[in-house]
């Protein structure tokens, strides 16, 4: 049984995705690689569902994270931070580090923002940026980002969507939504290795990184946006070129598919996990309104039990599963379904799990 | 015939290490990736010469450049650039930018910086840091980067290198050159695809990292160092894994070529390069006292031929190689020889170059 990564990242990477990684590197200074990475860029946007570039760092998903608080603000700005777990939390970190004012909506565990909430908060303060987690993989929600974002078009603040877990799996507009900055990774729904964060910029986004006075350098948007908008798209330091070669594979396999197929796969496959450990007596941690397509996390009471079942559905069944984060380590267990997953692989997940139990 | 980048990197890599590429992604949070990554650290310490643990970080080389800077120092601290080329401007690019002051030893293109240049500036002044580029690719220099350690060994200040062009093809001793904080990627002369930044950093560079005050969070290098020196080695984000099973391949075969062997392997091809084109007429932009071992610079003053010969030498010869940066742009070729070189790929190069003069 070859072995299967049913985890909230880095998932499964399809055969296919993993033969072009083995491709000799191309040399980025050439018209071969800007075709390519042209390409790549398009294929981006339309995962992002939108007309606004999207850059490609070489970095994990933090590093995303940390390019928009360096490109969007300057210090002393007063932003607003949803935590609905460990992701919103790091954000409103990144955000303090670099010396704004961070104002947070702390979320009980398992639970989701609501835009009442985030009314409130704007209400009593003047806020330069609204931050949301997409999808929180360390308690398998999901924001109403939609919802969130009609609220957030009449607002001057920029909509700031952390979905590194969420987009390729859950659906996200970035333009229909009013999204202003929308980040996500290689590895997590876009099915390929991790080492590359994407980024787009909408315009009310481009206006405020031209008034940002926090440093940057590597993280810079406007001169990766600059060279990607060429005639020979570019990047502006050595690019991960068999990263790039990996992901837009995946990203083929995703136009293949058709978007909306791939959200209604997920949304099928994450149903038919959730009915068939119900019959099992698994009490899922999520509240029951704000459940991930991508993931779905259970309570494990009893003490060291989580661990056991994590590590007999690897060593028995070779099936990598995740523990807890924070508080709730050894307290949980986190089965990812996004990305490459099959019918198949959660049958066999399921049956592993059986035996587990 | 088989395409080969003779360019100062991304340079060719190895199938054996393209096959590893290729391999399922292992999940970073086990005790099997923890394994891997233990053994690929020691295995940097061994190219790097040093006892110092070796940081990993999803990145170009250039966040590598940018990481020792906001770790090392504070704002309105004053720090030597040598500026040799490109790389040396950039790295001082990066100090203005997060608020240092910076002065800079300018050399003429084509020469290395003396210890008497530097001993000179350090009379003048008082500096927390000298910064020296070890292979200037633009220029195709080496700096003398033993012989300005020993001067460094006496001053307070760090002595920080960025040799991302040239470790793993020059010898560079981290430890016996009082080197404190040493910079190199993955995609040159270490054979690897892009895509990992590496960086040391000496007990002397630690208690700087203890004193800065810029912000940081990604490129945090004592978070990192926590987690890394740990019963069970670990990243703080998300590692890029498959490029570190890539590059621990290609760590193994420079183990098993030896790295005295390695060194001497590209001595003898640069002489050999050198001595067959010179037979050519071919005129070397670098002063002899200075040149590189990994990569060669040619002078091409007829306008338009240095892109005709590139071209030319891609299109019929499938051999890659590059042209001038910045001033020299249309009036250099450069070939590089580090890494994944053979005496063959050498012939080879050296034919098609006599086909298109």
């Amino acid at each position: 049984m070859e072995k299967i990564l049913m985890t909230p990242g880095p998932t499964t990477v399809p055969e296919r995705v993993l033969r072009k990684m083995a491709e000799p590197v191309i040399h980025h200074r050439t018209k071969e690689f800007s075709e390519i990475f042209g390409e790549f860029s398009e294929r981006l946007k339309y995962v992002f569902q939108t007309q606004n570039s999207v850059l490609t760092f070489p970095a994990a998903g933090t590093g995303g994270l940390e390019s928009a608080i360096v490109n969007m603000f300057s210090e002393e700005d007063r932003i607003l931070v949803v935590c609905t777990g460990v992701f919103g939390e790091r954000f409103a970190e990144i955000g303090r580090i670099f010396k704004l004012k961070v104002d947070t909506i702390n979320i009980p565990w398992g639970n989701c923002v609501t835009v009442e909430q985030i009314k409130e908060k704007f209400n009593e303060n003047e806020y330069k940026g609204l931050i949301v987690t997409h999808n929180e993989t360390s308690t398998a929600i999901v924001n109403p980002i939609k919802e969130i974002g009609e609220f957030m078009k009449e607002e001057e603040a920029l909509f700031i969507v952390d979905s590194v877990s969420g987009l390729g799996g859950l659906d996200i507009q970035m333009d229909n939504w009013n999204i202003d900055v929308l980040i996500t990774a290689s590895q997590k729904a876009l099915m390929a290795p991790p080492g590359l964060a994407f980024v787009a910029v909408s315009e009310k986004g481009w206006e405020s990184a031209n008034k940002s006075n926090l440093p940057k350098f590597y993280w810079d948007y406007k001169k990766a946006r600059k060279v990607l908008e060429n005639k020979n798209p570019q990047t502006p330091y050595t690019p991960a070129v068999s990263l790039i070669l990996g992901t837009n594979e995946a990203l083929k396999m995703i136009e293949e598919e058709g978007l909306s197929n791939v959200f209604k796969r997920h949304e099928l496959l994450a149903e038919k996990l959730r009915k068939e450990t119900k019959t099992m007596g698994l009490e899922i941690f999520t509240n029951a309104n704000c459940l991930s397509n991508n993931l779905t996390a259970y309570t494990i009471e009893q003490e060291g039990r989580a661990a056991a079942i994590k590590s007999r559905m690897e060593k028995e069944f070779n099936i990598v599963i995740a523990g807890g984060q924070a508080h709730l380590k050894g307290k949980m267990i986190r089965i990812g379904h996004m990305g490459y997953v099959t019918e198949e692989m959660i049958e066999r997940t399921v049956a592993a799990l059986k035996q587990c139990l």
